[in-house]
């Protein structure tokens, strides 16, 4: 049997973590190393900035056409931030899983609990760690020429995010790149043999277990 | 941080699915690959057979002595067959997984069923499956030279273990061992990463987050 007459139900992988633990990093080579995931593109309402391309960094809306869209449920979620709006559009989401594309969200632990509208059984929520306190910092500080203040309110942020590593499946101490490489691997590999992510089993087992 | 300074707790790996599948040969190369992974060890009141080791193949157990044990509570599940007790020693299977090491169960549907009394969260089910029911019925025949009347008995048998597939986390057809042992690989490194199975996270993360 072939892999193409084995379509499997997408996932929608959550990477939280504070900013310094390097979700970004993972981030990127997740995506460059998957053909079949994709980055979730959120819809707002604010103006594009230079260089920023409609359908790609952001879904570029009006505030008429998004207020409709929540009205009419088509957030997985939206909020409000500073005046303009942002939101994960359902329709995109939901038919990349439907063609078995996994959908990447790299966003903060509110972002996550607000995904609550998404079917449970498709997020795979993982909390990446910086290994110390003391690295975090460093790589905060390396990050940019910060002065102290700046760096000790991120630090603050820091430790807030990582407070609600307890809501999340799995957690990563991202120590070295290429392990937490591998243990996201193992995730994704694992997660696609869950029963409930291969649907075609269904019609396999009963062709298997048919009388003679 | 150092791995030993990292305890995890240690899981219950349930390997079921019909005789032919291929559970013998994949659970044999995890034992050999993973050195903190053991068998089950069963305990039962029939005589040992011929090349039998005690505290090897089985804790072999007079009757009054299993009784006794079965009263304490002390079995995760114990039954009775054609007049010999068959149960698993609790605090054997707990020493193990409180010090880190993986416990493989290679056993049926029913043995499954009857672990109930373990902690749901500290199983692993997995259930391998032949890729077609000519695959299976041409490995049951390569086996031994039996007649045509135990070979379907047989294939009854797997079709009766094969219909239990939906009450285990995790479903691998065995086509090839390489790439299902790749699958098991992927199920115990993602498993180990669960918040759940890394309790020494707790102090690491209050660490982490304390005020300068």
């Amino acid at each position: 049997m072939l892999n193409k007459e084995r379509p499997r139900r997408g996932l929608m992988l959550i990477l939280s973590g504070p900013s310094g633990a390097g979700k970004t990093v993972l981030s990127r080579q997740l995506l460059s190393e998957y053909k079949d995931m994709e980055l979730s593109i959120s819809a707002t309402t604010r103006a594009p900035r230079p260089g920023e391309v409609d359908g790609k960094h952001y879904y570029f809306l009006d505030e008429a056409k998004f207020r409709q869209m929540a009205e009419n449920d088509e957030f997985l979620e939206w909020a409000e931030v500073f005046g303009a709006f942002y939101g994960t559009p359902r329709a995109a989401v939901e038919k990349a899983l439907e063609e078995g594309r996994d959908v990447l969200f790299d966003i903060d632990w509110q972002g996550a609990q607000q995904l609550k509208q998404a079917a449970a059984s498709d997020l795979v929520k993982v909390f990446i760690l910086p290994p110390s306190l003391e690295e975090l910092e460093a790589r905060l500080r390396k990050r940019d020429q910060d002065s102290n203040g700046v760096i000790e309110e991120r630090m603050n942020r820091a430790r807030d995010e990582i407070s609600h590593w307890g809501e999340y499946h799995y957690v990563i101490v991202n120590e070295d790149v290429d392990q937490s490489m591998n243990d996201l691997r193992a995730i994704l590999a694992a997660e696609r043999r869950l029963r409930k992510r291969q649907p075609w089993l269904n019609d396999f087992v009963r062709n298997l277990i048919q009388p003679f």
